[in-house]
């Protein structure tokens, strides 16, 4: 069957497949202190036009939004998200867990909007009795959103002016940064986000390895960061897997081809799905299509499409989600014209 | 170069990367909740004779123990555990981040003896001012613990007795289970573990898996524990990895074959150091082998033959470890008689 | 100067006062464990008609919060609270420093109300993916509201109601519980409290105790609650203090006797501000009298009386708030006529 | 009955219970924001000779500890303390439950030694996989110690300089400083005290104050401190009651003049069991006489005088406590010949 449920649902891309395939019997050393992992930094630090940036493996997008936020947060401090982004809604409490608070704030398409952002510090700082309440301490965007939307490098510098102004972190969750790189219209490249961040991370897991999360910190790590992984419980034994994946994900450019086939299936099936007089949601975006359909077809379609529910739309319809991924084909998306 | 180092330090066993590769592009649901992991956890649950048991698939060892610590502990309780256990010393105070003492008593050759925790309990309810301290809600133990020795089926049963007289949860981490379980002379069966702890892990890392850990709760599990692993960034997002691998390691036995292979290549290993006169720690068991070296001799071998520092034994001389994994080829064990 | 800026900005009523000096050297147990605090807890059983109720004295509302949501919380639970509550705005993220998500709901006058927490227990549930997320394991109320409005019988019944069709813990925070019952047209009596609560405090801090908050659990204490506390820094050494001062609070009704002096006082101070031709805001209830002043107007009042700036209104006047006090003399309340 | 059993079993000493008399019916800010706590910070600076010392008033005792503790190490980090430190043994846990793991070493009658701190810290630095374990990175000393021992100037500037040399704070635990200060032989002053510490707090509630404790951080408080406070619970409501009891202790050298009566009771306590044949164990000194009594005997005497139980010293008698507090009159010292 057909499926565009979402782009977790493979093992990997073929050529990681085939990377660890021939690595055969290798023996390397563990935690991440191998070769591999060296050279995969050493070629991220290439593509982020960042030399001195510090580079770590983990295995999960909540693990590594939790450990990085964690590390980078002081005492008293939590972080400024969009109410609607992962670390607020879908991750379980984790930043909770580690004893800092979520500060929600007004979104539009999942994007923070600078000037929700200076409203909220204004506030925040305006506010006599503001040392009784939790200073914000960092923000949180992720790119693309959790709609699939994308900062552009302009809204991505304003939101970057306020955090210095305000003393604040800037943390980016790129869970399918290579998408949003391989988006019509995105001008906010890998050394850009370097340049404007105090931290972030290369997705691997939707973007076609096995698992695996690359965090980048411009500037250098935070103290103690191997440790404060290791005490998190994200220091992976064997790290030279990651190490491999991320090694073969950024040479000869793989990670953003892959990430364009996935766009460029996406844009087609988009195409199709027009053609078919469906309409789509306003926020429909690099490898994710967000179109709506009746109730009754949606069933229909479900026996023979995997494509994942996503809210409600009017009485009778839903919008529903069509994903894209790194291993999609384009036959896969042409075979939809039959059945949609 | 021959290496025994460790049995973390390759990809996996070849029965894993063939079934990846077998597995191709199939797609399946993510975060756990897939055909495979249902498949491996009946397995295990048949191997364990637990029928009732609730299974849960992580990815690491200090991830699992303080996820599952912290799911089982209560308010103001802290865990028991020998000096030398992995979550006193060597995880970097991954339950403490919880909220958690270690609560530290002596060993012998890294095993706790129920003498001692008889003690540890006893003191604690028989000092007046107890409940200003941490009480003790579980206990830890390792099988084989990190020296390499075993827990006799009697000497777990009297830790369990005293674990339910004094109202504490018992916990095994079983990093390296499988190694245990062949090794002769054992007498403690998954059967007889499922029976006497609350919760204990069946080790994949160091059994021949990419990475996994299949945490065991033969009494149902703790509420909302799929949300627990989540907040503690423990749930990966393609857990059918997790699943693919523990249905090869639990089909036709593989799990306990491979631990055979490495716990016999460990027993020939041990021969042919004896023969060539080489004196062996008392502790050495199962996989591991831990042997004294003059350090000029061992600077001399370590050219040839990785293997790893342990501990001082004389102002001359080291303990040296020796790890046979489950990929370890007898043929590679008889090449060091030339070497050693 | 005249004062009417808040409930804590005294040292204690006459009647602590007194008692403290009349204790003289006597010598007793610490860490409440003494007889006052016994003789306290009994009256306190009586008050509320809860013989069963399990009481602990606490220092002070903040600490009280934290400590009791903790202890009653489950691991991968927060608790669900109005925007405004005193949790989510102004303790500092202390929820959240021991791990719980505060889950912020829409509020009417600092009121929760049930239609609202129903709707959030029902898109929680029905979201599928909800085992992502936070879940909600109480509710916290707080009686007054941060804005001085009081739940009536009916609404806290009916919250009750769905807390336990949704399998939630129901908090009440009762820092200025007395001037509740104090307060004209209330019909939620301490016995309906403890009725229909899981946990609720009776606040001492801001009733004319030099500190101290008294912490009932209807049903029982949570399993070590006492080192608990202690683990919270919630155990004070001098605890028979708190006993002394909830001994007297709760001696011939004094509790409700000074919390009906405030309010009678209030009532007055609003009659005053009425016929001087102020506007009252509208949620002015019970110890708290809201009004809206001329900025030039409220600049001249501050020089020969304190009261407190709460929020804008117009462009050029703001609301401010009168606090009337367990000690506040009607002739203090009269002097305004003078000088408004 | 004569009462030896603690130096927190009574309300206050006189003095501070008239300064709270005569301060009647005055009202101040809230928060710790009024002109008495300032006034006593500014004596307490001139007390230390530390004008820039920055000085925070707190609760109670463990309350400071984790708090402070909390907000000086960093991610990752542990606080070293002696095997028998209060923060170890007797406060359930409350470091750990923030996060942070104590590191517990040797001591000599409640003592760390220097050479055991530089043992444990070249340990920690040269066993390879350090950045797996827990980074030291305070040291925590009591002065007087758990054991009523005393550090001298010598032994407190050698585990700073351990300290610096290995990148620690270093923070001292004075819940009784003031009995420390007016031992015969003390020459650790408060000024060495300051120049030698991060933080330090003066004990209040085991020296004469309802409750309270003096935090100071000679260097200047951490970042977000009294939302630190804030949000651990500890910032009392009505500050100015610490406030005032400070002003009212550091005011003609009350706080050393009441020490030291506690101290000569003491001594004069300690001449009369001699005098009676008692023997005393060795670490008495300051306020607390640590004597060794028959069973028999021991249950006899605590029919007319209160005393506490200290441990077992052979099998017909044991260790028990007589502590002389603030309050303790020497006729109540000689009233023991007769008893004893």
């Amino acid at each position: 069957m057909l499926s565009f449920v979402n782009d977790y649902s493979e093992t990997a891309c073929p050529e990681i497949l085939e990377r660890l395939r021939a690595f055969g019997r290798e023996k390397t050393d563990g935690y991440g202190e191998d070769p591999y992992s060296e050279r995969a930094k050493e070629k991220i630090r290439e593509a982020i036009s960042c030399p001195e940036a510090a580079i770590y493996f983990l295995v999960g997008g909540t693990q590594t939004n939790a450990t990085v936020l964690d590390a980078i947060l002081g005492k008293a401090e939590g972080v400024i998200a969009a109410k609607t982004g992962h670390i607020n809604a879908h991750e379980a409490g984790a930043v909770e867990l580690l004893g800092h608070k979520v500060l929600a704030i007004p979104e539009k398409d999942g994007k923070i909007e600078a000037a929700e952002l200076q409203k909220f510090c204004e506030e925040f700082l305006t506010e006599p009795t503001h040392d009784h309440m939790v200073w914000p301490g960092a923000v949180y965007v992720s790119q693309p959103t959790e709609y699939g939307t994308l900062y552009s490098r302009a809204e991505l510098q304003k939101i970057r002016e306020l955090c210095s102004r305000y003393d604040l972190k800037l943390y980016l969750d790129g869970a399918r940064l290579g998408y949003a790189l391989a988006t019509e219209g995105n001008d906010l490249e890998l050394a850009d986000i370097a340049a404007l961040t105090d931290a972030f991370y290369i997705g691997g897991t939707k973007q076609g390895a096995l698992m695996g999360e690359a965090v980048v910190f411009p500037g250098g790590a935070p103290k103690h960061f191997f440790s404060i992984m290791k005490q998190h419980g994200a220091l992976l034994a064997k790290g030279f897997l990651l190490g491999l994946q991320f090694d073969t994900l950024f040479t000869d450019n793989l990670y953003v081809r892959l990430s364009k086939n996935a766009v460029a299936c996406a844009k087609r099936l988009r195409e199709i799905l027009v053609s078919k007089g469906y309409v789509l949601a306003p926020e429909t975006r690099s490898n994710q299509t967000f179109v709506v359909i009746e109730e009754e077809k949606a069933k229909a379609l479900s026996e023979k499409i995997g494509f994942g529910y996503w809210g409600p739309y009017s009485e009778s319809s839903s919008v529903y989600r069509f994903v894209c991924s790194v291993t999609t084909e384009i036959s896969e998306v042409e075979a939809l014209k039959e059945l949609l």
